[in-house]
């Protein structure tokens, strides 16, 4: 998507092939900084400092942080056990981490191959958020018929281009329904207490796209009172049940949109669905530092400040995540399509994952 | 209640009856700073710019503004229309300003006896927070017996002392119940965009009650996980039929006890309830500055500092409060008791505002 004014991925191979460049998304929305990751242990604090974020971007780099490992001669298990313990609630990290191990080529051709397989990770990804916008446009563009005017959708967190490598997930189908014409604006969440909102917000304006940053205490008023048409959120990983682990206060939204007659919409691309569980109370639920509550960033007189606002006496919880239950979410999109948060909805559309029938 | 060991309330009479002194909560939670407000513009301006907050509070400031204004020669209708158009949404500003506007004095009398009310109100006040601690402590000590540990209460925004004259409403209970030797634990939501969980966590700490700060969005996970035993919060105007209007973001905690089995509890001291209203639908929900989103307080380098969180460009909605629907409630605790929250509730505890009954 545009950085201004320029079409980059959030993760693109440096020139010479010895590292990778990614948009330090600490840096956002107040300046655009891109980062070198040239070795493991830099692939593995940017994901855990979230200089990187969103499911599918930890996803992709993890991919390159393996690759980059390799051609230092680190061996393979080292690499994937340092870089698994970075986040522990999105699945595309141990997806991803599992192509890589899945590698097969020969020792002295392992690292070119672990590049290759890495870019080919990223390519996939684009075309997986690509297909869930192709498919997810549909739902727009059928509010916008009904209601005859914009269509205002809610978003949770930052499930777009930047959480991703193009396209994003939850933001596929909103940047598709504006470059096709189709009135689209966002109220953007804030996504206390790391405000991903802003991010939201600051690829929306890149594209063009309408939208309002509100707290995310306001998204249940506003569903009250018939301001938004439509939720979509993204997701850190979904069981093979549909119960959605995302970012903290997804529950909180989905409650209001089952309370108010909003249908609530999660983007799912394959690798965030977790075939290995079905139950999102099994899901482990990262637990961050306080500091992330206590201390905030913006701009003072044009620079990057922090401030504190928790005093430093003041205790703080910050879960990271939560789980929305499969009962409160009307679709799924993924890249093959859209299907009912169920077993059996993502069962039909991923017929290699599914369970056996129950027996007759 | 205390104020670094000391007790004080948050509004008082100055030395010589011609100002009051109150509490400057814009500073809160990193200054304990007192300010003087020695006549109407000044008490218009404080309750305006919110140095003083919480319905119960704001009728008290209103009060003593009309005092203080027909002391200056200010005609009692102006005082009160002036007052009137600072916040739209707490009715107990109307309430106040209805007492006020009743006063029955000789016109010499006057300036004395609007003192001499506005004192009352605030007494009256203190009362009613003390007699919904003395209800609602029931609340606690039976969870605390049926848990056999400390009892976790989970609050949005700040209704403790610091939104009342003393005591608080939804804190009221949680004073008493620590006084009292129950064990209770706080958990303090940060309620943006104004962050008045931040003076719901100081005046905790000031009386030595245990508490946790967390994100808006973390409450609904705490309650899927078990760790809220019940939520209480406060109103600034609740209908007849047990609609609740309060600080933003309250309808979603509601909707998330509703969902877990956590009883949600409202604090109404009864000049918070309108009588004249059924429906919260039909609530003015006030829309505040655009700043409050944008902009964030804090210590910087030990100084109060703000800081830019959202850029200039970004557009910003702020409605300040939402509605929960009186199905959400498990109960009102009022000074009178506690009762369902329904029009027959409220009017058996307050049968004086009671409509008619329905004809046979």
């Amino acid at each position: 998507m545009k950085v201004e004014g320029a079409w980059r991925r959030t993760i693109e191979l440096a020139p010479g092939d010895d590292a990778v460049i990614v948009l330090d998304q600490t840096a956002l929305p107040h300046r655009v900084r891109w980062l070198r990751i040239a070795d493991l242990a830099e692939a593995a604090s940017a994901i855990r400092d979230m200089v990187v974020r969103g499911a599918p971007l930890i996803g992709a780099t993890a991919a390159y942080g393996v690759a980059l490992a390799l051609r230092a001669g680190i061996a393979l298990d080292d690499a994937c056990r340092t870089l698994a313990a970075t986040r522990p609630t999105a699945v595309n990290l141990r997806w991803a981490l599992g192509e890589m191990r899945a590698l097969d080529a020969a020792p002295g051709d392992r690292a070119d191959a672990a590049l290759a397989l890495a870019a080919r990770i990223c390519d996939d990804e684009v075309a997986r958020c690509e297909a869930i916008g192709r498919h997810g446009v549909a739902v727009l563009e059928a509010l916008a018929r009904d209601r005859g005017r914009a269509v205002r959708v809610l978003t949770h967190c930052n499930a777009g281009w930047l959480a991703t490598v193009d396209w994003g997930t939850a933001l596929a189908p909103i940047y598709r329904a504006h470059d096709a014409g189709i009135p689209v604006e966002v109220w953007v969440d804030e996504t206390r207490p790391r405000n991903q909102g802003l991010l939201t917000a600051w690829e929306l304006a890149q594209h063009g796209v309408p939208h309002t940053v509100i707290a995310d205490n306001a998204g249940g008023h506003l569903m009250q009172r018939g301001q938004v048409d439509a939720c979509i959120v993204g997701t850190d990983r979904t069981t093979a049940a549909g119960d959605v682990c995302n970012k903290i206060g997804t529950y909180l939204k989905a409650l209001a949109a089952h309370d108010t007659g909003v249908p609530f919409y999660v983007a799912a691309p394959s690798p965030s669905i977790d075939w290995t569980i079905a139950r999102g109370a099994d899901i482990p639920i990262e637990e961050r530092a306080a500091g992330e509550v206590r201390r905030v960033t913006g701009l003072r007189d044009g620079e990057v400040a922090e401030l504190e606002l928790v005093p430093a006496a003041t205790p703080v919880a910050n879960p990271a995540f939560d789980v929305t239950p499969a009962r409160l979410v009307t679709a799924i999109l993924t890249e093959r399509g859209t299907c009912a948060a169920s077993r059996d909805g993502l069962r039909a559309l991923f017929p290699e994952h599914g369970p056996e029938p129950e027996a007759a």
